[in-house]
């Protein structure tokens, strides 16, 4: 217990020093031992168990991977590529080995950078049945000729996949989804930022005494973790989600990215954009074609659920992109984690706020009697009263407080105290659908 | 009737400078000689009173305010912000005063703009129940310490607002709508030109013997004027007006000027386009979000009446608005008026042919048979038989004389002539709506 | 037969020079001979006569007109504009005559390009009931003072239209209509490369075993021919035309251009400026107000079958238009027509493979038990798997190939394949329509 109000208090880039290590992939222990950090945090979070061999679509749940140890053993007796010092050494889902082979005969199981000699690249063989080592270009142009020790220790038998979700029930039934993954190991931004900015955003929506919609927050392998979720919850999900966020990539400092749903004009689309235009106007846009995260299941044809990507630099378009070069530090900083932490917050809060606002009177209110107004008109005393008066003409029902934003040029969280004035004066009504 | 038979000839000038002078606001005898005078041009017009108190939607009809007099005496015993020298000078709807004060006291009172030292502001507080002058920078500058009379003589008391409308029937019950306003004293182009311009445009709708639309002129206080017009006529208005017009600021010579309707895409915003285009391709266009006018309550959620602003040099954008400097000469001139007058002419001309024609044949008309087309064909004497030719591919019964006007680039009333001979010669049915 | 035989194997080129001579117009000899050498290679194909007199819509079967012989004869016995050697020198549908005539009086019947000096003038009056030669501005300029003799032999009769198509059906009912015209005399560009190029894409269509369109070319005089055939087919074209082409002007060199349908965006279109942008970048757009051909009857009012015109140097816009210059070799290449030739092959493939695809799949599909994902995966290994992936996520059954390909930015022939290969592993359905 002591553990978790410690917990209370941990900063969020101490979170992605214990999560980064830790050799996720699509199974494992490495999945189970970063759920439960994130359980320490947030003790609503499910954490679920499915068997390999399930169907899921297409799909089918793969073997559970579990590595004990790996490296090579040169000729001269010295180790490389040792799992144990970076676990990107090692080909994701590589087959046990133990075996002694030639330097030429290895060479087919090496993958090296050679425009990024100082980079382990990370790579994977989830469904090929093979294995393989990673190793910088630097330390590869030294292996010399020479039969090599292959050893890998582990197991990738019948088992099962880990993941977790958290729901966080609101006035509404009507959703907001969260959803980031898990099976990427010792990557700083991709991905151990997801992770560290979906459980401190889920602590802080907790903490949201009287939220509107209700929150789910996903942490699932990538591609068959979202294939998963989707198959055992689509009716639930294409019934009530009304809008949602991949997140991904959300760590660093460079700059803001915003990825659009298939659809690229859901609510979500239009909150990214709206946040991310007043957080920083030089945001990079991406266009669907640009996609390569679990957005590409969650707006599938037949699934095309509302779901947008916010990132910070997007993957594929980082040099230190799926190497070990994104580190913590010299990609990932706190404060990187907590930009990309505020622009998800503030778009739960437009989310929350946007009301599709109706005037009660017919023609504009009389301001002046409810001392809204300013009691002398001169030229230049009026912008306050213009506010009001211009919340009020667009509220025609038909317009959510975010085309109301668009249409007066402003953030619409700075005209939302305005419009709840204007409530209290009981002159809107505050919907939350358009009329008819 | 002498008098009426000389009006006929008033040049509108002359109108303008009979009303300027006159004390107008919400109320009063002011707004009574002015609509006396429009009522001597045109005598259908109509003249209503409405008690004080009255409710109309969320606004209530203000009392009567009049003035007698009403001057500062200062310690020299000379007279200064002189009611009778310029209304401008006191503050509109100021409760009678009697009493002496100190300049100290006084300051708070007075109103001047010491970026336009020499102008008298326009000040009203309609709602505010205070008082107050109206002064030059210069004047006030000059004012010396001591003790002041204060001398406001008037009434404000329960009475009535006047305001006048006059309809010309025409074959359909279907409307076209103007508005002014007459609460304005004093100004030359804000507001004294909308009103001359009105009476105007109204005389020679009168005089159109064929008209189709029936047309409506309304002359009232701004806000509480068209508030009050549309809690009386709200159900008709909505069921007839077709289109319609805020006629405000329409007589200077600086520019053209359109504002559009909240709707933003009605046929009275496409003809005021249309038609300002051809007049001056560098007309300037204003948002809906720089609405200042009766629009904004004729356009309101719930009234939505096509209304859009054709207006020379719009309120707010000039530097005499709204000050003693807004003066007939050196702001409103004879020409200005005639082109702001010319402009409402033409829109009436294009609403008037707004046609939505329907082709007889199937496949181009024979155009020779009915000697609309050369006898030889040669390269370059066709021009005449393809506005014929591309006036009947248009043809369609979905598209207006505008849409193909605009379709054709040219203006409509310059291809209407041609549209009359397809139609005489019986190769268009001309309806008044789009086929479904 | 044998001359069948060898017209299997007959150049473009060589048909052209064939039925270039000719004297074509809207009825007569000249249109007969051209239709016959086209049914030597299409034998396929009706030819259809209609009697003079007959109605078709607004107009009216003109006489047949006929000639034997035509020229004038100069003071000093030198026969010029003598039809025998260009039949551009004798106007369209000139009256037979024969008489004296003075210089003077001759003027008025005699037409020549001030501007283009070395140029017959190409000129018509086939409802003036007239007469007129055309001559180069020299010649003209050379023709001394005196009595000419004015010989025009021939008839212009009660006789008839002629006209041909050819029906080729596929799998559906649905229709994809090709026309052209017949009744340019010695042109080459407008028209006799229509007519060539419309005889070879109807010989590869006949050649295509498993066409899913029925295809139907129409050889008809320009206007009269159109609208005739519309009089005759309309409900039936009305209900099974899906797209369309009008070929003209489509034998140069030059250029490439496009001229929409009146709609602007059927599928007509859309092929159109796709295959044009990947066929030639720089190619002209013209819009329907440039209109000018038999697309003004496909498209009119009440008709609106989906007809866009692919052409080489439009009509109007190259300076040998309308004129004797307009000749093979100087406008008309081999090459020009074998380009436009296959511009309107290409619009065939994509028509006939613009499916709506329907991923069956919920999420996607798992390529790499299918073996269309690479075994390991690095970096940039995944470009084809992408193509895959890019074709699925699109094939949301409510996406033509072509909207797909043009999201894609690619050319729609060239992910045909891959689409294929995914229908071959049962992933897509090839819908011929979009679910609604």
């Amino acid at each position: 217990m002591v553990t978790k109000v410690n917990n209370e208090f941990l900063d969020i880039f101490e979170l992605a020093k214990n999560i980064f290590p830790l050799n996720r992939s699509l199974t494992g222990n490495g999945v189970r031992d970063t759920l439960e950090l994130i359980k320490d945090l947030i003790p609503e979070v499910n954490v679920y168990e499915v068997a390999s061999g399930t169907k899921a679509f297409d799909w089918t749940i793969p073997q559970e991977w579990n590595i004990e140890s790996a490296y090579l053993e040169g000729p001269d007796g010295r180790k490389i590529c040792d799992y144990k010092q970076n676990n990107l050494h090692l080909v994701g889902y590589s087959e046990p080995v133990s075996k002694l082979m030639t330097l030429s005969e290895l060479q087919p199981h090496l993958h090296s950078l050679p425009d990024q000699p100082n980079a382990i690249p990370y790579v994977t063989s989830y469904y090929g049945n093979t294995w393989g080592f990673c190793i910088t270009e630097i330390e590869r142009s030294k292996m010399v000729d020479g039969v090599y020790k292959v050893h890998i220790k582990g197991s990738k038998v019948k088992g099962s996949l880990t993941y977790a979700d958290v729901v966080l029930k609101g006035k509404s039934t009507k959703e907001v989804l969260f959803s980031t993954y898990i099976c990427h190991p010792s990557m700083a931004n991709n991905e151990t930022s997801g992770i560290c900015v979906l459980t401190f955003l889920a602590k802080w929506v907790a903490g949201l005494s009287n939220r509107f919609y209700t929150y789910r927050f996903v942490f699932i392998p990538e591609t068959i973790g979202s294939i998963y979720y989707l198959s055992r919850h689509l009716k639930h999900l294409k019934k009530n989600v009304v809008a949602g966020f991949n997140v991904t990539c959300i760590g660093d400092e460079r700059c803001f990215s915003f990825l659009p749903s298939r659809n690229g004009n859901t609510v979500s689309d239009r909150v990214s954009m709206h946040v991310l235009k007043k957080m920083d106007p030089n945001y990079k846009t991406y266009k669907w074609s640009n996609r390569g995260s679990d957005e590409r299941q969650y707006c599938a044809p037949g699934v095309d659920l509302p779901i947008a990507s916010i990132m910070r630099s997007k993957y594929g378009e980082y040099p230190e992109y799926h190497t070990s070069l994104d580190t913590l530090g010299a990609v990932v900083t706190r404060n990187g984690l907590l930009g990309g932490l505020n622009a998800l917050k503030e778009s739960v809060m437009c989310l929350e706020s946007n009301y599709f606002p109706l005037i009660k009177t017919i023609g504009e209110p009389q301001l002046s009697k409810r001392k809204l107004y300013p009691k002398t008109s001169i030229k230049s005393n009026q912008e306050l009263a213009r506010i009001y008066l211009d919340l009020t003409t667009w509220s025609d029902g038909t317009k959510s407080l975010l085309d109301i934003a668009e249409n007066m040029g402003v953030y619409m969280l700075e005209i939302l105290p305005y419009l709840m004035i204007l409530e209290e004066n009981k002159l809107v009504t505050l919907n939350r659908m358009p009329v008819k």
